[in-house]
């Protein structure tokens, strides 16, 4: 099937994503100029993700701010399924909610999926999960949360909050509706088929702790979309909002623009424990839209279009435009050739990796200001 | 289908029920005379619901007993589904299950399932559920159970303990094996699938809390055995031994022998909380094997074979021997005449009554010496 050669579930994501037929498949809308500007109107500047396009997709996202314009505040709901060692695809959705949060002070519910991981990966046991997932909260405290606003809890250590109303959107959740949103078969166990009620509880958390209905933006990957179309289809009946949702693309891994950051293939990806040394190396081997020598790169210049590392500039590390264009302008006019690009990228990596560190040492000490269990 | 005429699952008993095709197409074991003789080894006494046939059927109660005559007790685990006010079928398996724990010296646990009579019900809400639950509990504890040898718990408030293992034996299920052992279709919901692996995990509830394997025997009603049959089969895969049980028959409605109690027919069963007066009146309307006129049946005799309040003497309003052979001769004898042999059993249902009342009355005020929560 050439039109459709590429899938995308929140357990897989293959193929060459076509992100304008995802668009048009999910239903969802595009982040359009009108909508950056409205939103810049309260953040002054946009995140770069935003503005460069990585966060490109959206579900009410207008009625929120409708909402947050008329004085009514909204919460943000994200989450992790802990399967490995964060790295910097995994940061994003957490990076971009922090950045969310400090502008429009709204409290973060962040959703900790040990149960998820487990039902759902060779995880031997249940406590592996939640163990990567007690580490992966420190990467996630490092993203720079506020702790006075921001909720982290684990599915297996919450329960007690999330399975009543687990429960009630369980029940409006039908067999037929779960194989048909996410393919299950017969051979897919009950737990994977139970997950997406827990999946859609931390939407309407906000609501219960504020006793009354709270907007909810969800800030997450395209591919977690299924799960909140199920939940958009039944908050309402329970009472509540439905979720408005803002959606990334996948960011490439260091392989290519179409290559994924794959935690089987550390290579891919800078992971947020990498050592100044391991980060540069998997720089110097990244992706380039370089030429084939030197003489003719000066000559033709290169292609930042298809190039990992340009990305890697466009989308956490070149924040400032002027920086950026000029990464660009000497990328095309064969000024800026790969090796002192990736050098000088690997700066920039390695300062925020250092302090990235720092702050996930010091989250060490901060955990119990940002976890809720009972 | 005249051969399969009636069906049996944990949602659903419908037509007459052939037991013995039951323990057949089930997999179970009779319960015979050399079992009940081992079981009076230690009970010196056997419960009349034992050794009248209403707890007909078992699988590994031998080995219960292999195991605690080597020194190693078991736990019992029996539980409720809250969908109305108790009536004396709804007691049969804590009555029963008291008598177990007073002569085995058993830790009980008591499941209270709001989320499943939520899930499979026209529960408006699930507090609702849960709200029944509570006052079932008051008939439950007034069934004579020792508080300190009795955890009673229900699955939305303890679920921070049940969770993680349910986690755990749903990885175990697949779609294929609920579909085939609970005849789930399309149009089930998501919570009704997942629920069986919840059923299970009590039945290893006294492993974890003993830090070792410890043996559970299961009293319950013969419906409910498909889903231990699905947690036998996984039992040794999360370490702990398979489950045993001890099966009831449906205890038979005051409507002939093969009429159910009915909570939305309440002439049919005794309630836990019927007065006096409206206890006797639903007696005066029972059926009997009684004869046309008082002529016949003082010349032809009446019979029991067929009669509801029989039945009721039988499994728990004559436990001494002589006196329900005394009933039966007398009845066949034409001796006996329904009227007085009604208001006979009334006298001991209101006995029994007022005193379960009174414990239930009691029990109001020791809720928390049985329920655990956190």
């Amino acid at each position: 099937m050439p039109e459709e050669d590429f899938v995308v579930t929140p357990w897989e994501v293959r193929g060459k994503v076509d992100y304008d037929r995802l668009v048009q498949q999910f239903g969802t809308e595009r982040i359009d100029a009108p909508l950056l500007k409205r939103i810049q109107k309260h953040t002054e500047e946009l995140h770069p993700l935003l503005k460069r396009g990585l966060y490109f997709s959206h579900r009410d996202l207008n009625w929120v701010l409708d909402e947050y314009e008329k004085g009514r505040p909204f919460s943000l709901y994200t989450g992790r399924g802990p399967s490995s060692a964060m790295h910097l695809g995994h940061m994003i959705p957490f990076l971009f909610t922090a950045w969310l949060q400090k502008h429009f002070k709204a409290k973060v519910w962040i959703q900790i999926t040990d149960d998820e991981k487990f039902l759902f990966r060779d995880f031997d046991t249940l406590e592996d999960a939640t163990r990567v997932g007690y580490d992966n909260v420190l990467d996630i405290i490092a993203a720079g949360f506020d702790p006075k606003l921001t909720r982290i809890f684990f599915d297996t250590e919450y329960i007690r909050h999330l399975y009543p109303l687990a429960v009630r959107v369980a029940k409006k959740v039908t067999l037929s509706t779960a194989k048909a949103v996410f393919g299950f078969d017969a051979s897919n166990n009950i737990g994977q088929i139970f997950y997406t009620a827990l999946q859609t509880v931390p939407c309407f958390l906000e609501s219960i702790e504020q006793g009354r209905n709270v907007p909810c933006l969800i800030p997450c990957g395209i591919d977690q979309d299924p799960h909140f179309r199920v939940t958009r289809d039944l908050a309402e009946s329970l009472g509540y909002y439905k979720p408005a949702l803002i959606h990334n693309k996948m960011m490439p891994g260091l392989k290519g623009l179409d290559s994924k950051m794959s935690s089987s293939h550390p290579d891919t990806a800078i992971f947020m424990t990498d050592t100044p040394k391991v980060a540069g190396a998997k720089l110097r081997d990244a992706f380039t839209g370089g030429r084939a020598t030197v003489e003719e790169q000066r000559r033709l210049g290169a292609n930042p279009d298809i190039c990992s590392v340009f990305a890697y500039y466009t989308y956490l590390f070149a924040p400032e435009d002027p920086y950026w264009k000029r990464v660009e302008t000497e990328c095309r006019g064969g000024i800026r050739m790969c090796g002192e690009c990736k050098l000088e990228l690997g700066g920039h990596v390695m300062e925020f990796l250092k302090e990235h560190q720092l702050r996930r040492e010091k989250a060490t000490g901060q955990l119990e200001k940002f976890l809720v269990r009972d």
